[in-house]
């Protein structure tokens, strides 16, 4: 089992990574010092495939265990589940010194994240997360939140998690573009700050799309570094943290653009790399070939929905509505070299709105 | 004017306290380098009284400045309010870069700031609060939340605000038992940490009763002054904080006992330590006369709605209920000497059960 630390100032909070981390979860976190029996946050779907595995190790060392089970799918990160979980914590009798294990993909960590947070004030939250996506990114950082009807995690809390339990084992039974979605967003962590796990990448692509147990416990647990140490820095998204929406500005816009239908969040944030990795090529911050071997990676990791039928005015007016894309100075992350990011400020909006005309009319030729 | 800091690890945040603060709100938050103007919520009774004079001065510095009113009183501290600020606050179109200004009484400031904590994760709220109570408690040292069906504060976050803006000529406004109510919070801060404050508030109450400038901007300030040492020594509540719960245990147990309605929070604070004076001297833990002196001040104040009526089993099982009430472990805040508190762990429950008795058969005889 690897460990890797999240350092804040505050505390410090442990991300186990292993094959088998689910089917230990009692004993691991009985020595990690939590002494009463969690209450347990997790969908349908997660627990029909390893809830059972989960229950056995717990209920070994708790006794009777509480779950809460919400809806499957990010429709359900809304204000009407958050009361579904405050109601079954008050059923469970939860108190002060109660706890919460998020057992699930993103939406449960972000929910059930939540909910501790501002349940009497906050109480501790351990996330189990299972999907590639949520154990290389939303469980480490400790953003919590939900939507509402004008925008996705608009609502919500900085609560460090109290530690990660990551098991990559549970991520044979993902989808495929689930896996792949994931897989975008260990390749933008590499892009952004590790040349050595992006040659990895490059090297171990099959091994890695057929869910290996070696290759995968690898990168997971080098993103996962990555992560951690970017929030170690800069807890609160002060400067450095900005630097892991690296093709999230534009990824985002392309989700918002769609409706959120089209694309996976990983599929988006591709595109957007993309983008951004052909920006970059424009304004000339990144070496062309470079910045072309990165795209290709992207790329092989199999095929992304198309942007047909994206228009520019919508991009462009998803883009003006992100709220990472601050009126009066237009900031993106861009790279320089692979494995390492800037902040680009003073974008020109005359130029990028120009680039992503062209951006979009490449990428749909041919395929009306 | 008068201010006074809370000084905690991550910053430090002053209390502004003079006649005028209100009518001189906007230039101040401007000097405090709030250069975007706030969102204020309010309720529309503290409105009618004071919106004129504090719109006057914010429109000067700020021009339109956006409102959202809320209900009057406790029931209305509960999630629909909130859906109904966060609305409110995106069609203002708040973003990451607004703030809010809670000005009202302790439910305006639990809840806007409770809003504030949670929209976007977090942006910043100064305090402007209109009542004695909220003046010199709620305002100070991060508590936010709402109320539930499972009882009062249960979710919530410590979001300490940005600022305080205290103006002790708007309590001219306030209703006698408000006053009082908020009077008794004052007693209990120079209780448990000044014995000077207790001396002041002996000698100056009919000044202080007949609600007089000097003296009211005295006792806020020290108030204030104390409120935030503790919470500054003890942010979190992990250990000191606890002291300011003097007659709070007790206290809350007859809000509870009645349903909230025979009592305001700072007469049940009164009764609570009423009865903590009386244990204490049961315990032989502080000098009879000291007690009896300082429980005199607490009744100079006024008349306290009676005790009529509560039985020992309904004031029991709330005080089994109460969160502070660790079960296993009954603690207490006493005092030891007027002005200083301790914190009494492993009460023998069947003892205090036998003085609750005798407390509340002695507080309501002859007044059958």
């Amino acid at each position: 089992m690897k460990k890797v630390y999240v350092d804040l100032a505050e505390r410090k909070y442990p991300i186990m990574i292993g094959q088998g981390v689910v089917a230990t979860a009692g004993p691991l976190l009985k020595s990690l010092e939590f002494t009463q029996a969690p209450i347990v946050v997790s969908n349908a779907r997660v627990w029909r495939l390893h809830g059972s595995t989960l229950m056995r190790s717990l209920q070994q060392e708790y006794g009777r265990v509480p779950v809460i089970h919400i809806g499957d799918g990010e429709r359900y990160k809304n204000h009407s589940t958050l009361m579904k979980i405050y109601r079954g914590m008050f059923r469970a009798h939860a108190d002060r010194g109660s706890w919460v294990l998020a057992f699930g993909g993103g939406v449960v960590g972000d929910i059930a994240g939540f909910a501790a947070a501002t349940f009497m004030r906050g109480i501790p939250c351990v996330m189990a997360p299972t999907t590639l996506l949520s154990q290389v990114d939303s469980s480490i950082g400790g953003k919590v939140g939900i939507n509402v009807a004008e925008g996705k995690n608009l609502i919500g809390a900085f609560h460090q998690p109290a530690a990660v339990l990551t098991d990559p084992e549970v991520l044979k039974t993902l989808p495929k573009r689930e896996l792949v979605s994931g897989l975008q967003e260990i390749i933008k962590s590499a892009a952004i700050r590790s040349k050595s796990l992006l040659r990895y990448l490059e090297r171990n692509l099959p091994a890695i799309l057929a869910c290996e147990s070696q290759q995968m416990e690898h990168i997971v647990g080098e993103a996962a570094k990555i992560k951690a140490e970017v929030v170690s820095l800069d807890e609160k998204e002060g400067g450095l943290r900005t630097i892991l929406n690296f093709g999230h500005t534009i990824g985002h816009a392309f989700e918002t653009a769609t409706d959120y239908r089209r694309f996976k969040h990983g599929e988006a944030v591709a595109w957007g790399m993309i983008a951004a990795l052909e920006y970059g090529k424009e304004l000339g911050t990144m070496d062309s070939g470079e910045a072309d071997r990165l795209a290709q990676l992207v790329h092989r990791t199999g095929r992304l929905p198309s942007l047909q039928g994206i228009s520019l005015r919508d991009l462009w007016s998803a883009l003006a509505r992100d709220k990472k894309f601050l009126a009066g100075d237009i900031r993106m992350v861009l790279l320089r070299n692979p494995g390492e990011a800037e902040i680009q400020s003073r974008i020109d909006p005359v130029s990028l709105k120009r680039f992503l005309k062209s951006f979009l009319s490449a990428n749909t030729a041919g395929r009306t």
